[in-house]
């Protein structure tokens, strides 16, 4: 049995077009509120891990590493679905955010720079301070 | 006054962490809906325009041209806020999207297949024959 469900999880990650580098990048969207929180990178394994788990799972990039979402701030990313785009590069997770917050400032969003009139200005609020976060 | 508007526009410009290519990725959300409709690159001349004109603008790796959405379909997107994210190399769009349709494939969204138990099923409908889009 194990064997054939590694085989039927290799079909589904096969399918993808991975980056020469092994990598895609990963939309991860708010259930409920559509607001997008972050956009990481997953590998073969970090997405298995995720579909697996029903836990966000991403390749950190900067540290070269597998990284579950949340495995030092607790702010772990619960998905409920994952979708593909139409050139199969690009994988979307919809998540329920624990704690509310994405973003390693301690904001909601990775997204808080918006451009007003030649200027990026913070528009969204620090929720929780990092050095509380991470306890650094 | 040219000049000086062309070094505001830098500035702005400047503070984005361009990739080795000169590309960052662009999410692009639908306004209202929240719906991720694309993930798609900009580069300074994409985005210095879309910021310009409001129109969505990017930079297409396949056909290595810059592209005004919408500019054979019809479906251009109407911008109303440009974010970017605390690593400063990612950016979101909320847009209007014209016609509903986003996807070449004549669907509302790119992300239109869905994981289902270790399967990517079509969960989109097609709302317009690419053909009848494109003329083609």
């Amino acid at each position: 049995m194990r064997a054939a469900t590694e085989i039927m999880a290799a079909n589904w990650l096969e399918r993808i077009h991975w980056g020469a580098d092994g990598l895609i990048p990963v939309v991860t969207q708010e259930a409920g509120s559509g607001r997008v929180l972050t956009v990481a990178w997953t590998n073969r394994e970090a997405l298995q891990l995720t579909a697996a788990t029903g836990e966000a799972h991403y390749w950190s990039r900067s540290r070269k590493k597998l990284w579950r979402k949340g495995e030092e701030s607790g702010h772990v990313q619960k998905v409920r679905t994952i979708r593909l785009d139409c050139d199969e590069d690009v994988v979307l997770f919809e998540v329920e955010q624990v704690g509310g917050i994405a973003c390693h400032t301690g904001r909601h969003s990775c997204f808080f720079y918006e451009l007003h009139n030649g200027s990026w200005v913070e528009v969204d609020p620090v929720l929780k301070d990092p050095k509380v976060i991470y306890g650094k």
